[in-house]
């Protein structure tokens, strides 16, 4: 198993200036594994959900090589519901309803298949969940990423810190890294951040890109401007599961690679955002990914001389 | 004379999360002047200033190039005054106090020596100004650019859009490109303003880039993560100064031609940023400003095949 995720399988209710969904699929584990399955054949998706959960829905999982033997069916108990409106601007929200139901007590169990996997992704949970995780690995993985958010910094910062040091790639957004850095400047943040533990540093950005931090290096990745945003509902877990699928199946490591990978999980995003939920990453095909992503390259590619 | 320039010279008072000036000298045309200047060794800068305006300055202007015999000096008056106030975010400011001054019935008069210029950038002035130094060209220029504001938007929007008939290139940041065209994908509204008369469109996002749209083609310029952003009044400015001078320097307009003028204009306002006021701009170097323009490329390049 090249790749271990772990991650809310949820139902989502959304408002957005364009439109509103009743409850539909969601969930940080779900965006990683649908993103990562572009690239990786077999992966293993580690989440729990409740006897309301659709089957029909782990099964399309399980097609696309997400094995979800790490999934746990908590059969009389309710899946996560999150319920939230969008601003006009769409870069932030309001959360309308959070009821936690089976991952208040979510004790995530890495099955035997995945406990080898080189690759390990850490969706958006509390860290000392997440360390718990790392912990479960029977070997090292050879790339650790993991996401978090300002939640985490507010109330469980040491554990958060904690567990920064057993990571190679943390993702989050700019105002995360503002806040986790305590200063302004991103290149200051990403070296204060870099301190903490992970190696490598990805600032999410939304509509305006993303960057990449290693070492002394930095990357632009632009963001594709777009004729319709419907719903940046997993547009941050589908670029990170694009990004650690992408390497999963790369050959090397190095900063290139990275990059790559990068514009990789920025392709991902841009079609997630296209339509309500997992809907369009279910609809479209490896040549429609390959040419967005050829589009990135359109999009940024400039000379100095003429 | 290559390239005309219209555009406020003024005192700026500014208060940033990182320090506060005095009395400075600013302005939009100020900033243009002097960011162009790096790329053309003639142009004409028309503005009006107050008896109060120091005559160093304006010499320290025709130095590099800028003829100010176009900048009237109404010397029994003030120079307009500006002061403000910048948010932690530097993304956002409050108006402290603005004092027209001479600008409050300022009408430019374009020196002969500039009526046949080729270039012509309007800084940001009312719509109906901007409009009157384009009827006192002699000849119409090659390419004629402008700056605005949501406050013209406001105000007088008529104007406005008589005036965008006349223009070749309009530079607005994303938020002022929303409200002209009403719609929230930039995608669109570069599609909706295009319409209204400029071929080409430049959106600044700030520290976000900046995105170029012509015809059917989009370009993507990376913002450079700084260590220090102290100040960012004028980034706009200089941008758009650096944009027009590098193309009134160029041997053709065609889109890559303009992308690389994008990436001297982004690399000019990097600069800026560093320092309060024009203080950077007038230390730096034309290798500095190479280095920094090779940046952008160390920056935003990567390749998707190994």
């Amino acid at each position: 198993m090249k790749l271990a995720a772990v991650g809310s399988v949820a139902f989502d209710a959304i408002e957005t200036p364009f439109g509103k969904t009743d409850k539909i699929v969601g969930g940080a584990g779900t965006y990683i594994s649908l993103a990562s399955s572009f690239f990786v054949k077999e992966q293993s998706l580690i989440s729990v959900v409740g006897g309301d959960f659709p089957k029909d829905f782990l099964a399309l999982l399980q097609d696309k090589g997400v094995n979800v033997s790490g999934v746990e069916i908590k059969e009389t108990e309710k899946t996560f519901f999150w319920s939230g409106r969008y601003h006009t601007d769409l870069n932030s929200r309001d959360t309308l309803v959070t009821e936690l139901n089976v991952l208040g007590d979510f004790q995530p169990k890495v099955p035997a298949l995945a406990q080898n996997a080189s690759f390990l992704m850490l969706g958006n949970l509390s860290p000392a969940v997440q360390l718990s995780v790392i912990q479960q690995m029977a070997t090292r993985p050879k790339l650790i990423a993991m996401d978090t958010m300002n939640f985490w910094m507010d109330i469980a910062l040491d554990e958060l810190k904690e567990t920064l040091k057993h990571i190679d790639v943390l993702i989050i957004n700019d105002e995360e890294a503002r806040q986790l850095s305590g200063v302004y400047s991103l290149r200051k943040a990403a070296n204060i951040i870099r301190a903490m533990g992970p190696q490598i540093l990805i600032i999410k950005k939304g509509e305006h890109g993303a960057l990449l931090f290693h070492e002394k290096n930095v990357f632009y990745a632009p963001a594709l401007p777009l004729e319709e945003v419907f719903d940046p509902t997993g547009a941050g877990d589908t670029f990170a599961g694009g990004f650690m699928g992408y390497l999963a199946a790369a050959s090397q490591l190095d900063f290139e690679t990275m990059k790559r990978a990068i514009i990789a999980g920025s392709a991902l995003a841009s079609f997630c955002v296209e339509k309500f939920g997992t809907e369009r990453l279910l609809e479209i095909s490896h040549t429609d990914l390959q040419q967005r992503m050829q589009e990135f390259v359109t999009l940024s590619t400039f000379q100095l001389e003429a």
